[in-house]
């Protein structure tokens, strides 16, 4: 077992093996089919076979953890919405009327919605955690946005949350989010880690205009003057940029991974969060799959530097874990050929000649 | 109603109509979602809701209808296969192990097995629909594949089987294909309606190494010198380079369009028919999904020939209508959203600020 300790966390996560892969490749390369023919849809096979390590993998209760957090940069103007729209969403997850709400239906994937962090007093709901750290993180222009111990406190609520679906039978997780201002954290989070200058980690977000971008872009390069960090420490760079809802996401990754579940990666704001817990931890990128390419525009970059192929490229930025769900029916068709589809000899099919 | 005869084809298919189209895109940017954020569903929710004339559209039992049709051609050299493959894989559809029959499974898609004219002598089976024309079409090198009176029967015999699918409700089908040596016809298709060279048409099909590539080329260039056609003549350039396979599903495609149901559109093969159709009835197009974008070297171009954008990307190369069936399940998303996400009033949701 290969444990690793930074800053004392101690995830007891390893690589997936590579035991079976040639049992593995033998038996999707038997598949009625040319070699090679069904694409990446082989390469999700040969993933979950070997996270499973299976020959018959399966996707047992999938779930959708959705974290919702304020962000005092909120205030700052690096957002075309108003804050309250993150506790009106929050509302809108527990009455059922998200995209989300309706793409988890479709696929009869549990959502689980957290109170990672909303500036609003909620009455208690059966269906909201509530693992509110604080309402919403620091204005980062006056200091980071939250402390290490409060990020540390993120990560063992939402691992305290996906133990308890790892027990319930759940072997399969996507983390989604809703934050306004998330985005200025994502930025920041992959100006740090992939070292680049803000202006190649700056999107749109949910429809800034030119004017919205360049202020957003002065906003975040305030931020980083006010807040020097050392880069090579990542629980230092999600603490100071991050929001609660990304904090949550990172720990939920890391303790899915120590599960052996399957990850899966939604957009621009989960994927900084995995860049983070990769940089802890790189053998949680062997559990990640990912859903889609954001059309928020530092996704492609976010997804080339951690060698990520999405499944899905339909434009899209709504966040919530939508990206990753609707990839879930293309994951369940990978398990389902491998465990369904005939091979040459049961269909008594001519080989490759 | 716009009637065009060609050919004496009588085909009874107009453009969606634009009608709706404010409604339509109201109701999508009232959503509960940033304008646009959903990208190619949105696009897709549009399109439907055109042809359908609802601002509640419905996908009502969905349905693949699979053409199998031997090539005189397959003798010469032009695929990594043995012909007996098409019949055997018919034996295979028939018994569920295909990657078709797993994918329509999951999604609850209606399997049409046709015998459009394969090589092969089948017992009397309650599932297998005998549409055989011939057994296989005649070597193009020693003249046309088949006549023109030939091509008509087989838009007859699929016209039949999409009117009898819609009668009992369907209003999307699927059109798939099998048939060793069928990427040669659709690489002359593609050359004669495209204008282009042989070269920028051919691909690897089911696994040709590059020597079997470079007597594919050779072999179609004999093809072209010794069936002089005139490239602007749709029912020439498929009567004497296409399949019946491929001729069933440019009808069956032609059917679905008068009947106004969405047609999804698979790979290489089924867009070579498409480029048939939509040469005949240009308005055939308004009805087209196309569900993905092989990774035969050809079907690229054929897509952006059509202005069309495809729902996947996965390097998939297998027909059988395989991409068309994977692409269901967001298809299926882009309806939901419309009928069942809230919009901002009904949520209590802040707009842009």
């Amino acid at each position: 077992m290969n444990t690793i300790a930074y800053h004392n966390l101690d995830y007891r996560i390893q690589f997936a093996s590579k035991g079976l892969k040639e049992a593995i490749m033998k038996k999707i390369n038997l598949k009625t089919k040319p070699v090679g023919a069904l694409g990446q849809l082989e390469n999700l096979a040969l993933q979950i076979c070997l996270i499973q390590q299976s020959l018959t993998p399966k996707l047992n209760n999938p779930a959708l953890a959705i974290f919702a957090g304020d962000h005092g940069i909120a205030r700052s103007g690096v957002s075309a919405y108003p804050q309250e729209v993150t506790f009106q969403m929050v509302y809108n997850f527990l009455n059922g009327g998200a995209a989300i709400n309706v793409f988890c239906k479709q696929h009869d994937i549990m959502v689980k919605i957290v109170d990672a962090g909303v500036n609003h007093d909620f009455p208690t709901h059966a269906d909201l955690i509530d693992a509110k750290i604080r309402k919403g993180t620091k204005n980062m222009l006056e200091g980071p946005a939250m402390t290490e111990k409060e990020c540390r406190m993120a990560f063992e609520m939402s691992g305290n949350l996906v133990d308890e679906l790892w027990q319930n039978g759940s072997n399969i997780i996507g983390f989604g989010e809703m934050g306004i201002g998330n985005t200025s954290s994502a930025s920041l989070i992959m100006s740090q880690i992939m070292e680049l200058p803000l202006s190649a980690c700056i999107g749109t977000g949910t429809g800034l205009d030119q004017e919205g971008l360049d202020r957003k872009l002065t906003v975040l390069q305030q931020i980083l003057s006010k807040n020097p960090v050392d880069q090579s420490d990542p629980m230092a760079v999600i603490s100071t940029f991050g929001g609660y809802e990304i904090a949550m996401i990172c720990g939920g990754m890391l303790k899915a991974a120590e599960h052996k579940m399957i990850i899966l990666v939604d957009g621009f704001i989960a994927t900084s969060a995995l860049l983070i817990a990769s940089s802890l931890y790189p053998e949680v990128l062997d559990y990640c799959i990912f859903g889609h390419q954001s059309e928020e525009k530092g996704h492609q970059a976010m997804l080339e530097f951690l060698g990520a192929k999405p499944v899905l490229r339909l434009g899209m930025r709504l966040g919530e874990g939508t990206g990753a769900t609707l990839a879930y029916p293309i994951i369940e068709s990978a398990v389902n050929f491998m465990n369904q589809m005939a091979s040459f000899d049961q269909a008594g099919v001519s080989k490759h000649s």
